[in-house]
């Protein structure tokens, strides 16, 4: 039967995958194999796998499911910056000290407009830095420990169900990889499963608060193989519209460039992307970004949007599942890691002593940064995305808000702070 | 003859009014009275005689012209907070002292939201304060020393025409309070006649770039016979709109609360404006207004505007006569005074041996401030505001900001930095 409460002091060293049941004993003949775990994750991305690895630390199973294959989530690119806290917490939780090593510390980042560049110093204004280190990498690595670990994580699953989320004993039902039928039976069930997951709907359309909002434009992302051009991250704002000029190795840089939802990667031939990236950027400093072959193109939309409340009943949204930003600002994974840091202490005091009650802390100790966040992404996004038919009167102010933020120390440290993470969460 | 250039060293003891001349010896016979004088201003608001008074400081004489009578501008209620460098200007330039005597420095504000109080320390973020002293009292003291110091105001003045102003000897005609006919022919007409003046509609068309917005709120203002609530301004967001606590003298106080812009002030009897006021800064905290009779209600709408170029030809546009702002943070009397010192400063240098191409210095020594003054005023009333039909998520977004703001040393510095005016004024 699944454990109602487990205390961690009372649980030893994580049982491998659950503890496994005769489905026929259980009343669960539809299925191959019945498994008891205190958590079961639907969504094995960064937030879902690092919820498991925290909880496994504290000796609580966790067994996660995803519809897609590891090799599908290794080669979708997604972010690539991880605030300094985030990084020193997959080094000291034990995940993989790779980051240290293959990552790239920035102590500042570089914002363009009125033809200049204009330095934001991390490190001086606030004491903080971010670490480049794309998702892909994150994701590996969690994966890599969850293997290590003994954890299990079943990719590629097929048909998932939660049913029971509103009673104690939520259950989880897919096809797994090979064939086979499975259930997990657990204690709680965390929604990890992303933006266009299945677990957000689960919540009922009568408790349901969506709060959201579109932007009229999108990025367009490109991977070019060419060395790089800055040694930081460079947010261009100019009168043709935002850049983004970032880095993935030594070798392929990632550059984005803001452009209409619905534009064709087709009608961007390699001459044209350079033509525009290079407008973007340029400036009386003569900066010129370094060209190479374009590896990969593709349209991102984005939106803000957020749900509530981030429980019902025993599931429990985290990450994407409950909120997504837009991708200015970097806040989206780093804010998945912070939901998932809350709420594995939220689901230990939970399945410990205190019980159920302890559920209540997780969407206020959440939210709150989920605000400032929603707040950030949504603001940075305004400040240098160029927005179609905007107001001569809108676009002077907008420089004079970037003049504002980055003609001041207080502004710089206004931005820096957000970049990079609230001192609150340290 | 106007004279050309004057060379402030070569200028003696400012003439008084300006060299009268006889009209008909200069072939204007149908006026009465001809003053040849370096500087005519048309509107002796703050913006004017404060720039009639720094020119008169250094020897060349500036008349100024206004349609209202001082009466009539004494009892005009405009804002209240005059930054530490515009209140130290006053003094230092020997306008009045009276401000540090009768003025109220403050060294911080109060935001209140989600019913709490969040004090922004000026002082102990950006070093900086401002002073609590009404635009009428500016206007007093000024209007005062101009008396004092000899220099020639016209008020009460009908039909002001401004002529020949794209040439090097532009004129002002007008009928005194009296009824004579004058000419004031100058070297270079300043246009500091407010946002609804004649000057800014003197620049041709073709030539005229205009930005603005408009919001769909308006301040209703009243100035309630009470002891003071606060000791400081006490800025007010909630669900029900934004309020404004702010102070006259110790038994009378001004309040503003944001309302629709086409409200009537005829449906709001104390009793309304008070149950209103109360419900915007109520609190946890247990909050409350002080209440008292009602001595004067108005309706006070307003738009950010910018008007370029702000020269043309031997006219020069200052103040609410270039740009205008909205209320909220108090930076459209600051704005106008800093226009006005560096205008002084660029009038005396064309006057003097630099000539007319000095000139080209003031829009861009003004614009930079008053493109981020635009942005702040614009922020701050976004920020404060509660827009008639916002959705969910930007009513939460808002509050993420608020908390953004508040919530680090990093955000209250940002709001200070640039409410008390910006360092590089300094």
């Amino acid at each position: 039967m699944p454990r109602s409460a487990v205390d961690p002091a009372e649980v030893g060293p994580a049982e491998v995958g659950g503890a496994a049941v005769d489905p026929a004993a259980v009343g669960a003949a539809e299925v191959d194999t019945v498994t008891e775990v205190p958590v079961a994750v639907v969504g094995a991305g960064p937030a879902g796998l690092m919820l498991a690895h925290l909880l496994g630390r504290a000796g609580v199973d966790a067994v996660a499911v995803d519809l897609r294959s590891r090799a599908e989530i290794e080669s979708t690119h997604r972010a690539g910056i991880l605030e300094a806290d985030a990084a020193r917490d997959l080094v000291e939780t034990g995940v993989s000290d790779r980051i240290l090593r293959e990552g790239h510390e920035h102590e500042g980042t570089e914002l363009r407009f009125g033809g200049r560049a204009h330095r934001i110093d991390f490190r001086a204004l606030v004491g903080a830095s971010v670490w480049l280190y794309p998702q892909t990498e994150v994701f590996t690595d969690l994966a890599d420990a969850r293997a290590r670990d003994g954890g299990t994580v079943h990719f590629g699953v097929s048909d998932p169900e939660v049913l029971d989320a509103d009673t104690d004993r939520p259950r989880v039902r897919f096809t797994a990889a090979d064939g086979t039928r499975h259930e997990l039976r657990a204690r709680y069930v965390v929604g990890a499963d992303g933006s266009r997951g299945m677990c957000r709907g689960l919540v009922p359309e009568e408790l349901r608060v969506r709060h959201g909002t579109e932007y009229p434009f999108a990025w367009f992302g490109v991977m070019a193989q060419a060395p790089a051009s800055a040694p930081e991250l460079v947010y261009a704002h100019s009168e043709h519209g935002f850049a983004l000029i970032s880095r993935r190795t030594e070798t392929v840089q990632r550059m984005y460039f803001q452009c209409d939802p619905d534009e064709d990667t087709a009608a961007w031939p390699d001459e044209r992307i350079w033509a525009t990236l290079q407008a973007r950027v340029a400036g009386g400093d003569g900066f010129r970004l370094v060209e190479g072959p374009i590896l990969e193109r593709t349209v991102l939309r984005f939106r803000s949007f957020v749900q509530e409340p981030m429980r019902w009943g025993s599931l429990l949204l985290a990450g994407d599942a409950a909120h997504t930003v837009p991708p200015t600002g970097a806040r989206g994974l780093n804010l998945a890691l912070h939901d998932v840091k809350v709420l594995a202490g939220v689901l230990l005091r939970a399945l410990g002593r205190e019980g159920e009650p302890a559920l209540a802390d997780y969407q206020p100790l959440a939210l709150r940064r989920i605000w400032r966040a929603q707040h950030f992404s949504s603001w940075m996004t305004r400040l240098l995305h160029t927005a179609p038919g905007a107001s001569p009167f809108e676009l002077r102010r907008q420089l004079g808000e970037l003049d504002s933020v980055v003609g001041t120390r207080a502004g710089r440290a206004y931005l820096a702070e957000q970049y990079t993470g609230w001192p609150s969460s340290r």
